[in-house]
């Protein structure tokens, strides 16, 4: 049942004994919605504890050091910036059907808790957790400020993209204000890479070739790149946005390749170009400016085939 | 003479032929704080033009599209984001002694103008143009907003830096209700290489090696590099901030090759690794995070000069 922030509010008021789930691969919008909410209430007396089916990033580790864990019979659930039940992942899927509370800013949402308290215009779910806080009371201390800022921050690329409005300016102006360390946050986030995942960068840049009169990127990784660079998919997620940002382009594609030697595609567009479609046509999925699919052959044959139809939806734009 | 923003302010009501200057090299914040103002001034009902010394970048090209452009004789000359005359560049330097008013956020302006409104809290001088404009009525229309909001985002690297405090987050927030494109902006200003630039870094990175227990990392790029990239200067800057990305390290190095053989060092640092001392001690200078030093040697020279004093600092620093 879709409820209002009210509500919401007077549920968490309500209960004492409160769990809160993080969705799988965990990133800094989960965890930074976990943790403030945690600490959160916490601090209102309650217990609280959060738990994640994967194990967190070293990254990360600043957002739950000193907390406060104490064991307790939960409650009351809360599943924070969870879309559906299968993103709680392995260890966490038997709360699947126990969600009192998901709190969530995905228009995918399922509604598949009890409760739902969901706001798509949201860049970040510590937004909506920013405004819950601020509402039951609670006074923003300098970590919960880290935690919320760092899903505000990661979740928007650092304020960079469309979905940042001015609401999430205003939080994140006020987080800075209650303390957050914004500057070493985002140099923690945006401007450090690992010595694998630099090699690896290296080496994938080497394949980078345009297509299609330029309007067309797309870079190669090989599994033998991931073996000799030390890297794997944990870190590279950030290899998808390079092809896009070559002058011109309006689609960019990184295929990675399996160890079985089949592969996936990750596609960025911009101006127009829906991405959606382009990987919709190939079996795959996802949103227009980033978009995915994954091929039963091996990255020649999937590149001729993300060529054959990048150039067919080019030709339809241009008539 | 140092002045108050209310003074500013007056001055600038005051008077109806203003010219306004912004600096050599000019950047998304002088061109921002110089195409807000002027856009300001002329909805006012003012007389208002912007010189600059140099080309605009494409890039910045439509922060002065569509501009009222009408010739007068300028009683009142403004200059922005310049702290010293010399910055005007060699077509503004006749003007260097005629500044009426300098609005600037440079701790290190020389205070050449006969009245100078200096805030060196502020992370861009586009926040003081901001407060200027609001005070003076301008209603804040979609094409100030562009520009204003490319000097705020531009001058703290997309709200990333220390620099970008809450005054900034707040003011980023109203630029966007106020109409500023702000996601085609970043994607613009951050997300976009030219194939040239993309291809000078990728052999650049190849060059990328760690020395003093991977603490210290240096990036060199020798001429052949930009003639066989067909890259240039007015693209790099983006390249010296690559060294100090990898884990670990606190101190990065960008050595630049000049064509008489000659070269140049950009110094990133960081967790109380002073760049500045490091550059001082070469015969350069620059902030603590990030300074630069020339050499009349050349790179592998240059190159030993900096290792032995970076490491004789970290040597240092752990007694």
């Amino acid at each position: 049942m879709i409820i209002k922030a009210k509500v919401a509010v007077e549920l968490l008021r309500q209960h004492d004994n409160i769990l809160i789930l993080t969705h799988m691969n965990p990133d800094g919008d989960t965890l930074g919605c976990g943790f403030g909410l945690c600490r959160g209430l916490q601090q209102l007396g309650k217990n609280a504890r959060v738990v994640n089916s994967d194990a967190i990033l070293p990254k990360f580790s600043y957002m739950c050091e000193d907390m406060d864990v104490t064991f307790f019979k939960e409650e009351f659930i809360v599943a924070v910036d969870i879309a559906t039940p299968k993103l709680l992942g392995k260890s966490l899927s038997i709360y699947a059907e126990q969600v009192d509370l998901c709190i969530d800013h995905h228009g995918s949402n399922t509604d598949y808790a009890t409760c739902t308290l969901l706001d798509d215009t949201a860049g970040a779910a510590c937004e909506i957790i920013y405004e819950i806080l601020c509402e039951l009371g609670v006074k923003i201390d300098k970590k919960i400020a880290d935690c919320l800022y760092t899903g505000v921050s990661t979740d928007t690329g650092c304020f960079k993209y469309a979905n940042a409005t001015s609401r999430t300016y205003h939080i994140g102006a006020n987080l800075i204000d209650f303390g957050a360390n914004s500057a070493e946050i985002n140099r923690i986030m945006f401007d450090t890479k690992t010595k694998t995942y630099a090699r690896l960068e290296r080496m994938a840049l080497d394949t980078l070739h345009l297509y299609c009169d330029e309007r067309c990127a797309i870079m190669k990784i090989t599994d033998k790149m991931y073996k000799e660079s030390g890297s794997n998919e944990t870190e590279t997620d950030a290899l998808a946005s390079i092809p896009r940002m070559i002058e011109n382009v309006v689609v960019g594609i990184t295929i990675k390749e399996k160890e079985d030697g089949t592969c996936k595609a990750s596609v960025r567009s911009r101006d127009g170009f829906n991405a959606s479609e382009l990987c919709s046509s190939l079996g795959g999925g996802g949103h227009v400016q980033a978009a995915a699919c994954s091929f039963n052959v091996g990255m020649e044959k999937a590149e001729k085939m993300l060529l054959t139809q990048v150039q067919a939806m080019l030709d339809k734009e241009k008539k």
